[in-house]
């Protein structure tokens, strides 16, 4: 018998008195033939529930989620208050094409300079902006054939590498051709769709890219769901003129955060091909970070754009709840997953986000985004109008990293942006940080594991890697009620962070709390299952997920190592706008101290 | 190894090809001993999983919701798309007060006659409507004091009867003479607060009440859950003057449709004393149908206004969900529950309803109740403007009754307000409702067992009746992928109806399948559990909880055994004034072939 909590109101929480409290996980690190047991015990019938709620239990879900009386009614998704328009940004026209929207966006951006930029003989292209390919394009000295035959050597050099370098799961030389030949014949006419046209990019697994089948990850779920057409995002792409080079790599069914993927291989990061590229869109961070692509889409539903942007040094972008359309993507029935867009520059990002915008029609309905604005990129720095933002900064959390090379240089950024833009920092506490975590975990799993039962029931599961299944077996324990008491707590935590954003405009905290991980050699096989690095990976990751906010990274410099670090912007909802601005500003500060990542011309001179 | 199945997407339903499929309940009816028996193999670790897992395999629960892909993604609480405002119907200023808007439903009644109401000499004021006390209260020839006086005397002797007749779960006479007296000096002083100044109503034990308890009818939720003030609905009442009476019994927690209460003895219905009044909300439901109130409160998350009024001959109104504010009830975390007037006409059941409607402040925002409207019931008979409306009628569905009774006396009302007004009636089909049944069970029971389960671990759940632990026993066995799948068919319902609703303007169908059942007496003691008689009761309730549409119960006539039948009027979202005007018109219809419940007299005489 247990002893009943009681949760205060959330409005007669004082804040004053919040303590900031490390999380500690219960579980062990498995790899190899000690993660094959446990999963076998885990998925046993009496034995793997009774070790299931062990754990549970050690790690508090129980008593946050059925010992405690939480006064709020639940929030199954995020209701976002009324918010005011965002200030010094662009609207865009609302019911517009995804051209004339990434019109909208070049706009925006400051005069293309090609001194900066491409050169005719700076083969292969490799780090070309979007721009300098739609330059090159334009001037006729380069074609999208051209660049293809470059991307198919690429990817075919990555294929026999020692280690493998298993960028894509999916990839057709000959429909590469063909998309480039019909875009090579735009430019010939005169007639490009847009700046993206000839624009070679990457496309997660788990969205349908046609006529690639979609397996995120797995070596059977397209099988069990075919493919009949593009993701509306990938479509809206496609109406663009961009050349979609394949399916890339990613941890199985988006239920990491390494990149460990035993099906077909774990894919390496660019910069320490000993080191993971962080997850789960570890391989659209790791081709745009090896310079194959200018960008590539991710899916984010708990850190899985961010985390591996972060850890790769490009920039990743998590769009608000709603701003994207899910359609056609596997996670088509979650709360807390989006879209977006990763690129190795934040013009780039935005640019890929003016492309792909525009929420499922339902959502539209239902969570009334607010018109999509962009930041004007081209007169900010002459108009200071910066100065104006506030930046919260919870100092414990912040700090509260694996090596304080990340935080001493997030915390550097920060003075940067006070001295050359005038942004105020302003210390803020958000209470309940293991809630937030509870809530999110149970969303997240109770969301992949609705979509995955009626395979599990199959048969199918056993197909699935160790990892993935230790998930679904702590995933299959929780309670209908237990939802419905991660969504109680789930408003709560909206509650803090409407609060914080009274005063702050931008909430900053570090992207991840650790930089790229080792691979254990012994994970390569059979997976491994690691909550210890897992905590790191996600520290700073969850309220964008669980509450919708938008939020992105940018990568600002290297810890000791070498390895990047990058600073995460989390905004208020619908506010992608301001966040771009910031990151914008970020970025150009950092320019100095951040060194490009291994080119794939490098990464295959290593070992 | 279960088998995998895959359901159409719901645009993709051939409406023509769907079969009305009889519902067949698996699962034990018991009383007595048999049913303590019953929940402690339920409770117990091992075996009660085991036979959850069993019953819910045999109901097909688990085929529905693990076995089955459902392709839309999942719907956690009622999305209205848009609707077009209601026509021939009064519009209410929004942002008034309660007093106002009462004003503003006065003004949409026929002028009143005193002749066809009170007069001074029929006391004890049975039957009296709202206006017949206004308008002896403003003669002057009654006060509220003289009324409060037979209303304590009545509960009083209720009180005393063999068998028990228990209406009331808390009362004092002191406190209903002090809002009395309050009441006569207002009046005395020629300021009555509105015209429901002086009206007595009960309110359901599961909704606030200062200074009552709130026990939902057990025998020690008052102690964890004390109360401090009003619910928001009960303190808008007594802002109008109205009398509250004390704390209507009800079935325990709310989790049954008898009003079977072996805590505090089950309501017996005024009609025949020897069967049930319906549940949940049985005081309420009896109170009126006795006399002893011209209105009382209820709560309705499956049915529990609907099904007591329609068994005890009154009218019971299930709002739009997020049309009423929930704070201060039980059920303030739900997403099918709301709470609803009862009263013995439809002129009542709209004052009270305009006195206590207005959202919740969060529900106001994500939900975006229309404007209220109110018939304008004093002139739809001159104006004929009833013939415009379109009502549906899924045959095979409707004639899917206990006894041919009901079918009958329902068409016959279709058949008279064809030839009456004009109506026409159109054959519909509605698809999938024994997965709305699943959907709903889901959802009421995972929302109740989350906020019963920190007192559930603390040992609390001993103390509840075995036919709430049975319920529980369910509910605990739901998953949380088995919630989010459950979303995921509720948006498949909403699909369906409001399909439905751009062809017709109301769903008609019978309140109920069954009239009152009959109280078996070893059920007195220990409870029963008796789903097929659940079954009946509910056949026709879900999709006004599941989908959150106003729906309304109008008694029209009754059985061979002279038990009362109630037709239900469905709405589209928002849709009160429709329903209540169209209600209007089949009462004024029915009105000879109604009898009068017994009186609170008459039922003294009983026996």
């Amino acid at each position: 018998m247990g002893s009943k909590r009681f949760m205060l109101p959330v409005e007669e929480v004082d804040l004053t008195t919040v303590k900031y409290d490390q999380e500690v996980i219960t579980a062990p690190r498995l790899t190899g033939f000690g993660l094959k047991l446990f999963v076998w015990i885990c998925e046993a019938p009496l034995l793997g529930s009774l070790l299931v709620s062990y754990l549970k239990n050690k790690n508090k879900f129980t008593e946050k989620l059925r010992y405690t009386v939480i006064p709020e009614r639940p929030m199954f998704r995020p209701e976002f208050p009324p918010q005011d328009p965002e200030t010094g940004v662009i609207t865009m026209e609302k019911d517009n094409t995804p051209t004339t929207r990434v019109q909208s966006a070049l706009k925006c951006l400051p005069p293309y300079d090609p001194a900066y930029g491409w050169s005719a003989d700076s083969s292969p292209f490799l780090y070309w902006k979007i721009r300098d390919f739609a330059h090159a394009y334009r001037s006729g000295s380069v074609t999208p054939s051209m660049v293809a035959e470059y991307v198919i050597s690429g990817v075919e050099e990555f294929n026999n590498k020692n280690p493998p370098m298993p960028l894509l799961i999916s990839f057709s030389a000959e429909d590469v051709r063909s998309q480039a030949e019909a875009s090579t014949q735009r430019f010939k006419e005169g007639n490009p769709l847009s700046i993206l046209d000839g624009v070679f990019m990457a496309i997660k697994d788990d969205i349908d890219c046609y006529p690639h089948p979609t397996k995120g990850a797995t070596t059977w779920f397209h099988e069990v769901r075919p493919i009949k057409r593009d993701a509306v995002c990938v479509s809206r792409l496609r109406s663009c003129g961009v050349i979609l080079i394949g399916k890339a790599n990613m941890h199985e069914l988006g239920l990491g955060t390494t990149g460990n993927n035993p099906n077909y291989g774990t894919t390496r990061n660019p910069h320490a091909l000993e080191r993971y590229t962080g997850g789960s869109s570890s391989g659209p961070a790791a081709i745009v970070a090896a310079g194959l692509c200018s960008a590539a889409l991710g899916t984010d539903g708990g850190g899985s754009v961010r985390i591996p942007s972060s850890l790769c040094g490009v920039v990743g972008l998590k769009t608000t709840y709603g701003r994207t359309d899910m359609e056609g993507s596997l996670c088509d029935c979650g709360t807390v997953e989006i879209i977006g867009p990763i690129a190795a520059t934040v013009e780039d990002v935005m640019l890929v986000y003016a492309a792909i915008l525009g929420p499922s029609p339902s959502d539209e309905f239902i969570l009334k985004p607010s018109i999509p604005c962009l930041p004007n990129l081209s007169s900010y720095n002459s108009s200071n109008d910066l100065a104006s933002l506030r930046l919260g900064k919870y100092t414990e959390w912040f700090n509260d990293v694996y090596s304080t090379d990340i935080s001493d240089r997030c915390d550097n950024v920060l003075s940067m942006l006070s001295k050359s833009h005038g942004c105020k920092t302003i210390e803020v506490v958000i209470p309940e940080l293991h809630e937030m975590r509870t809530a999110h975990i149970v969303a997240i799993g109770s969301e992949s594991a609705c979509s995955l039962y009626p395979d599990y029931i199959a048969g199918n599961a056993a197909k699935l890697t160790h990892d993935t299944r230790t998930n679904l077996a702590l995933f299959r324990g929780f309670s209908a009620s237990d939802y419905v008491a991660a969504g109680r707590l789930r408003r709560r935590i909206m509650y803090y962070h409407m609060e914080m954003f009274k005063n702050v405009d931008i909430l900053v905290t570090p992207t991840t709390g650790m930089t790229a991980p080792i691979i254990p050699p012994s994970s390569l096989q059979f997976g491994e299952t690691n909550l210890e690095d897992t905590g790191y990976l996600m520290r700073f990751i969850l309220a964008a997920n669980l509450l919708g906010l938008p939020a992105i990274t940018v990568p600002v410099g290297h810890d000791k190592q070498g390895l990047p670090i990058g600073l995460q912007l989390i905004g208020r909802p619908w506010g992608e706008a301001t966040i771009l601005r910031l990151a914008s500003a970020v970025e150009e500060l950092c320019l100095d101290s951040r060194k490009r990542p291994f080119t794939f011309y490098d990464v295959l001179k290593v070992k």
